[in-house]
């Protein structure tokens, strides 16, 4: 049925793209798949901000250090998936290790399933995925900086109310905690 | 003395250029100041993210429907102000409202104070204040994205471990919660 996908134990369904914003401008930690030659890796990043709503448009920086970097140039293809604070130790591997090295999904239990519009996979663990793909790369040579357009998303209806983490460095995550509501205009 | 500055009832000093990235990365609501024709202002911003440590450069979006615009690609100079969770009524009230109409800072008790580096205003109130200039534009007219580079940053020691506020849309705010620390080798 369309807007509704199986995914293991759980059933993700379909987000409207109006509404990703709500979910990357907090600036949460998130995990970045690729695919390459058919190998799927994935990544940690925090360098990321939404830059239009709708289509939603994602400005993000990805290290030419970063084995992630090849991969994201040579197809255009990534998914942007954001783990709850229960997946912080897995985020901390995954960030910690190189796709050079190890197959990561393996290496931590993360579950790499197939997606509707590109090849890189969603992280079956993580409430929220987005496929993206590349729509401007005249940004990559001088700062790593990819604009990405996000076709597709997809959140998990049984992680409710998920709480994201944020990086200080070296280590150090806020979690998200109260929850404010003030009379805003702002979108 | 070099490194400190009093700022009415505090005193703020210098943070090394090398740890801005700790207090942006996280994704926190900040403040942009401008300055234009000997006029100051003040706009609400969350769509910002670090592209490099040091020098830090930042990236953000500044729409074009906004006040500020005009004044930041016209000057090039801004000041990016983090705001503790206790400002957010005033945060709200910033982002609600247009300079176009009103003197903000008098408007909603907010405290111009003279920078070292740019002409836009540092936020008295907010525990941290990074005097920025423009240094790259060519996307700014795809975009609303502006490069920044921080020239100077301050930091109040008196605003102990402040809590920052991030938007979810429509007024919905998370503020800081649970710190955790994991061994993590990402900077």
């Amino acid at each position: 049925m369309a807007g509704l996908r199986p995914l293991g134990l759980t059933t993700i369904k379909t987000l409207s793209l109006s509404k990703v914003y709500q979910l990357l401008e907090p600036g949460p930690v998130v995990l970045l798949t690729t695919t390459n030659k058919g190998r799927a890796n994935v990544m940690t990043m925090s360098w990321h901000m939404m830059v239009e709503f709708e289509p939603p448009l994602v400005a993000c920086v990805v290290s030419s250090a970063n084995y992630s970097f090849a991969a994201l140039r040579a197809t255009g293809e990534c998914v942007i998936a954001i783990p709850a604070r229960k997946l912080a130790p897995k985020v901390v591997k995954v960030g910690n290790s190189s796709g050079r090295d190890i197959d990561k999904f393996e290496a931590f239990g993360l579950t790499p399933a197939p997606g509707e519009r590109v090849r890189p996979p969603l992280v079956a663990e993580c409430f929220a995925n987005f496929e993206c793909k590349v729509t401007d790369a005249r940004f990559v040579n001088k700062y790593n900086l990819f604009i990405l357009e996000v076709l597709k998303a997809w959140i998990d209806p049984v992680q409710k109310n998920p709480k994201t983490i944020h990086h200080h460095g070296f280590g150090k995550f806020v979690v998200d905690g109260e929850i404010i509501k003030l009379k805003s205009k702002m979108r």
